[in-house]
């Protein structure tokens, strides 16, 4: 659990972003949760511009939504940010992403907020749907993962949803849960993150051969000498993390540029 | 951390007492909210009638709203219960009360309602009072003791007030918050990520508009299209948790590409 001063430093490297949320007193409920828990950084995506004037009115939190940034796109929201995590309310949809409980991310989210601000400074994006759809296919494809706030089954989980500013109250309160109040624990950082485990070495080996025929077709390895070794492009499989499945795909794609180039 | 079962069968003995509060939509957010966590015994406490028909709207709570139930006095509204609790913002108020911080106060909560029903069975009440003021010092002395919902400091403290519902709705999530994830729609959690994503989103994006470019040269899209939509080379991206500088050298390599496929 965070001391005071990370909690209050980091605070501002986290972006509130809303993703077709078209109803000015929702974002005015959230603008004002995120003025309570000491956050500034409002993000908003619609593909048309919205007037944020029925929103202003929000208690207390004008200086939150003079502020706010509307975006066209997703991806223009969430271009400076390192981690991207989207929220779910787990209803009908098939999940491809790895899904934690809020009390679960929480560590996560401030584990990124404390790594070392090199090579990027580390800036994490909270993505947040509309109230009645949630997150779309295209906006799911932005997150690194998502959380999900634990609700009650009431039987039709597919109708499961919280009010937008409920739900961004209670993912920052899980961040700020421990900021002290008169209670003097501070407990360590979240711990440093694990090692990857990867695919096996044959299939890394078969695609690092691969690799190396694409960069001699495409002419790649005349004009870089100097990094398109084989033990380099060895190395640069491995750090790719790839799992099998994923190996086959990029096995897939080489195979057809080779093909191509040669034709 | 309770288990499911505890939870669920306990939740129905927390009863939300509002004290003075006077706009249907706030209490219309409060019943939803208490839906969401699964709790359904909502008391109001007022001096005159209040009618309740503009917070009957409120999104899937209608059930808890039908059965809330009209007081005269905070006496009346908490008299089945063993323990009350009033919420407080901690503002200028010299309080008399022990105090708590909500994480904090969630295991007394739990342990109150984990006590055998003798001689009475527990019921606890959550006190919340009015937006503008607060519980008054007559609700606040019918309380065995206080908690509060750790807020960011602004300067004027004397301000510091949550929006009702985003107030009740934290308070529910910190009791509920360990419940384990349903798993209903019976989908297994998919593995879980490693903190390693460090590039930047707008690197990562970059480097999936240029890979459509080259699945498109390369004619992989025209044998694949199942798998090369936009949205699946973001997430194939993602998954190779590329750093800046690797996300350079991949960059080189499918522009190298693309240029020979296409000269």
């Amino acid at each position: 659990m965070p001391q005071e001063s990370f909690l209050e430093s980091f605070l501002d490297r986290i972006a509130v972003v809303l993703v077709r949320a078209r109803n000015p007193q929702n974002i005015g409920a959230v603008a004002r949760a995120m003025h309570d828990f000491g956050l500034s950084d409002l993000r908003i995506v619609n593909e048309y511009a919205m007037p944020l004037e029925g929103a202003r009115s929000a208690v207390d939190a004008s200086s939150v939504l003079e502020s706010a940034a509307a975006h066209a796109t997703v991806a223009e929201a969430v271009a400076d940010c390192t981690l991207v995590v989207g929220t779910t309310a787990v209803g009908e949809r098939k999940l491809e992403h790895p899904l934690f409980t809020l009390a679960d991310a929480a560590p996560k989210l401030l584990a990124e907020l404390a790594r070392p601000a090199e090579p990027e400074a580390p800036r994490i994006a909270l993505l947040f749907g509309s109230e009645k759809t949630g997150l779309s296919n295209e906006g799911l494809s932005h997150c690194n993962w998502l959380l999900t706030i634990p609700m009650h089954q009431h039987g039709d989980s597919r109708h499961l949803s919280m009010n937008l500013g409920q739900a961004v109250a209670v993912c920052l309160y899980e961040l700020v849960r421990d900021r002290p109040l008169a209670r003097s624990s501070a407990q360590p950082l979240p711990a440093a993150p694990e090692e990857l485990a990867s695919g096996m070495a044959s299939e890394r080996e078969r695609l690092a051969a691969l690799l190396s025929e694409v960069l001699d077709a495409s002419e790649y390895r005349r004009h870089h000498p100097a990094n398109s070794g084989l033990d380099d492009l060895r190395k640069l499989v491995l750090r790719l993390h790839l799992t099998s499945a994923d190996t086959t795909v990029w096995m897939g794609i080489l195979r057809q540029i080779l093909w191509k180039l040669r034709s």
